[in-house]
């Protein structure tokens, strides 16, 4: 594992992308601004989506499947949503190619153009609500709960890996209710889950409450998010769950006969998490010494590397470290044994230190004697010599511990960059110098946000779900506020 | 539950478009040839997937994932693909709209035409190669074992759900090796990986073999497949397996540097298998009453109905039911109790018939007096009062029968139309009258080949693995062959 990477102090952003790449988790390709997630990336967001697809099905949810291609006049339906979705996207206006006629490559066959284009999905409201016109009729249709695992497309033009860029994959959540109600109490019930994985998977602490109108989800009556904070102080949303009316139900006529006998618009909910929390992930958590992972969404928990002279040395400690292995994999603990002669014990060290395997064991000839192994934890870099004897139990204990600090060490981070903030000077101190959330007073107007975003970059991360109503005065205007929001810079 | 459907004498082609459509596992959306999957059709296909996937990784293999996109230029580089993939396919050729000069909707923005062309991916394997370039230097690279799950399009004409849709979803693995028989061997391990899955989980029997020049995947030196029998004697190509020699990694300049210090180009295999694999699980197993489904597949394995006057029964039966539930649950198998007050029992019964649902649990109030339970299987109709002790054991070893049953009548269907043919006038009346798979000696020759399509409809679909050697005279041309190989007429 090459040592040239930069610290979080020398260059954040550089830091960031030094660990996507050579921890080998993503890398860009060939078509501009689209990312190849590499297997051992790929197999953190595998984990990711089976414990939030989990949730979702213990919630009565189910998977479905909608088309990738979403005709061009549907975006036009709902006023606001075209606004937000229809412009910056990939377009399909041709559906054949032909050999170009001096044979040398291949063209766009101008006689197989579309009638109407096709848009790549940046989000599928759209579509889905065209297709739940034809399932629903009656209350006894209702709810629909619906999830979709997806790739979508938005073209951006600045990308940066995981955390922006113009194809990612991600879940989109979609359900349909016969009352106000039951849509945002949906709508509430996903942000907790999102909440609760954010957590208790990633170690990961989060705000949650909703987005000022100007950050709103275009199309949505209101906007549930759960933002984290970055080691840099940058703030990045990492889900967000829309309560949207009967928006979209009015959009694509979609109405259904209630218990009273009366044909009214159904309530609508849609909730996502993409690829992005991948960003969150490894900056949350990652430090000078690459990448750290929480032991639940490790792909490898446990790594065990031989150090050994002689061959012989080798097949006794293979034994004992197989016997560990299997022990470990008994409690459901994922574990790699890396007796490679290809690669020095060192350079392993450094290899998965690099990649964020939590715990790390060692066995040498001394360990044998002793009945002892050498047990290293990624978060905090300690190492122990500990008895063999019950070692299960003991990593298992670990894993549990590494999982709760992760959280506590972030959790602290938060609490010391959090700052209750009363002056407008002070406000562009902290914004400009060491960033972090920043509760002030807000007079609740577009206006406003604007003009603090102009002069600072910050932005209203979320009205806090939990907020104490606190009388005050704006921190631009001066004017009377009921309660302080989240500012921030963000992703 | 509708009982307008057709049977399979009636309109073959009907009644399979019936079962999707009523069984509730996918339709037509709004978008030509794009289908919904609806959820009760997802989770048979999450059930595959998820068999299939832990096959992919107990043999060493990884996901990952590559961007959906490919540059038109890359189809250009592999001679043969370009003619096999880069015809009929979805075109992107802007990144933008604009709203139109009369405020009316929204149109492509000329300003905003990509510089090259994008194609939607039909297949993956030159963005995949174009990728491997940078993580293959060394012998120490390979081999790279890798899968992606993912959407796929390719602009179809004429469309049917699931067997032949613009866009379906599919599983593609693309590895890479240091040796042509470690490509070789790769590519016939996932043939083998394939028949395992069809026989054994969607107990479909399957023939191995190769394809025919004239049907190999368009890049490949040998296309393998598995080929099943439908219940109207048409083929259904259920999976394939390339060997693309170094046909990639000449086109996309794929070298390493061997343990002999030589720069060589890098061996190939590629595999996949699609949603297509519902359509030929669904006709493969439905009768005349509906869907019928393998128990390994079946999304609820058994459901529970009950029949009662007076709530009070409800609450004794519900509580039997519920502890059934439970026991059933605990050995893994999936279980729903549908106490729905809204349908009655019979049209449950005829629904959860017509879902493919295994096995039908019936408890009523005699039952409860004399601790009995009825119990229909869905393959055969049968049903039987069986004493409710040990019930979970018995529904336990029901599922595991239906299992094979499901096997074995497909099996014998398939053995009762294969024929051994040697004569052209049988040829073509069977091809015309009854169709299944005919053994007939072959010439050898595209041309042959053309020619018996033209004329009958019929290709070969595969010259089978295990196939004796045998002296014979083409069934078309007269001239000698060495084998037999299997023609049928094909999905």
């Amino acid at each position: 594992m090459a040592k040239n990477f930069s610290t979080r102090q020398e260059n954040y952003s550089q830091w960031y992308n030094d660990i996507v790449i050579k921890a080998d988790l993503a890398e860009n390709s060939a078509v501009r601004g689209c990312m190849v997630i590499k297997p051992y990336g790929y197999a953190i967001w595998e984990k990711m989506q089976s414990a939030l697809d989990k949730m979702f099905k213990d919630t009565g949810h189910s998977n479905a499947y909608f088309p990738i291609f979403i005709p061009k006049s549907f975006f036009s339906k709902e006023a606001s949503h075209v606004k937000g979705f229809a412009k910056e996207c990939a377009v399909v206006t041709h559906y054949r190619l032909k050999n170009s006629d001096d044979g040398k490559g291949i063209i766009v066959d101008e006689d197989a153009k579309l009638e109407e284009e096709l848009i790549v999905r940046p989000t599928s409201e759209t579509i889905i609500w065209d297709t739940y016109k034809n399932w629903i009729q009656s209350y006894r249709d209702l709810p629909i709960l619906v999830n979709q695992w997806a790739n979508v497309v938005r073209w951006e033009m600045r990308t940066r890996l995981f955390l922006r860029t113009t194809e990612f994959l991600w879940q989109e959540g979609h359900t349909a209710h016969a009352t106000k109600d039951e849509a945002i109490a949906e709508t509430k019930q996903m942000l907790n889950i999102y909440a609760d994985f954010a957590e208790n998977w990633m170690a990961l602490p989060v705000l949650k409450g909703t987005k000022s109108p100007n950050e709103r989800f275009a199309g949505a009556i209101e906007t549930y998010c759960i933002e984290a904070l970055m080691q840099d102080g940058k703030a990045l949303q990492s889900g967000t769950s829309h309560f949207l009316g009967q928006n979209f139900a009015k959009a694509f006529d979609v109405k259904f006969l209630s218990k009273e006998n009366k044909l009214e618009y159904v309530w609508a909910s849609s909730w996502g998490v993409s690829t992005r929390l991948m960003g969150a992930l490894i900056m949350a958590h990652s430090d000078d010494n690459g990448l750290v992972l929480p032991p639940k969404l490790a792909p490898i928990q446990v790594v065990i590397v031989p150090i050994y002279k002689k061959e012989e040395q080798l097949a006794q400690i293979s034994e004992k470290a197989n016997q560990i292995k299997k022990a470990l994999q008994k409690k459901g603990i994922s574990v790699k044994y890396d007796d490679r002669d290809t690669f020095k014990p060192g350079w392993k060290f450094s290899e998965y230190e690099f990649k964020g395997v939590p715990v790390r064991l060692v066995i040498g000839p001394r360990d044998l004697e002793n009945e002892t192994v050498e047990i290293a934890r990624r978060d905090t870099l300690e190492k122990e010599v500990l008895k063999i004897t019950d070692i299960e139990n003991k990593v298992e204990h670990l894993l549990e511990q590494i999982q709760k600090n992760l959280f506590q060490k972030a959790y602290s981070f938060r609490e010391d960059n959090t700052y209750k903030v009363d002056s407008w000077n002070e406000f562009k101190e902290i914004i400009d110098k060491k960033g972090g959330f920043l509760l002030s007073h807000w007079d609740g107007t577009e206006e406003t946000e604007e003009k603090i975003k102009e002069e600072t970059k910050a932005t209203i991360r979320t009205i806090p779900l939990d907020n104490n109503p606190e009388e005050g005065k704006c921190i631009y205007t001066g004017k009377p506020s009921k309660q302080r929001v989240v500012f921030a810079k963000a992703y």
